[in-house]
């Protein structure tokens, strides 16, 4: 997969929640797709499921930006970046694998309480 | 696996570059480890030939150094740092899994031609 199909994944994946826009959510995820976030706990498995974990971080008012270059390798990439909410701020690394269709079938967010800033 | 633990793993790591020293890398991984760098290569299996690959690198002189705080989650870390050696910097995000006896059994690295600076 090439850096620039990556990286149009992952600034999607930003304009979704700058948006608010659910279905771009829809539009990154491969229907078969497995959600871990954070890393650890229960994932949330296939698109209905992964669609329902987002509608509630879409209306939490949630802005991405990306706070280092993305890191690319074979059917990965790997970004740094920061979650604002209201009153919160989160500092998460996550890994999308992306399917021969350019869509993610495999997302993990990497983050604890020491990435948190309040 | 807590913070601590896990912070004091990826400053061993460090360590052993800044130090060039191979029983650091022998002591961090455990013997049925594999290692992926960067993902999408053939994986190293096993210590002996993870000492091998670590051989090599530390003989080139390359030193890291964290460029944001680790982040933890379950049984895993992902950070973002620089190699850098003689003419070349790289800048990966690698992620340990550890398992129980605080051993890293699985280390993937996310770097690619965007993230090498000459």
């Amino acid at each position: 997969m090439s850096f620039e199909r990556m990286q149009a994944i992952v600034n999607r994946y930003v304009e979704a929640f700058e948006t608010a826009d659910i279905n771009l959510i829809r539009e990154i995820y491969a229907d078969n797709a497995t959600v871990e976030d954070p890393v650890g706990s229960a994932p949330h498995v296939g698109i209905e499921a992964i669609i329902a974990f987002y509608e509630k971080a879409l209306a939490s008012g949630a802005k991405l930006s990306l706070s280092q270059p993305i890191r690319v390798a074979g059917n990965s990439v790997a970004f740094a970046f920061d979650v604002e909410m209201p009153g919160i701020k989160i500092s998460p690394i996550d890994v999308f694998e992306v399917n021969a269709e350019g869509k993610v079938v495999a997302m993990r967010a990497y983050w604890g309480n020491e990435n948190l800033q309040m």
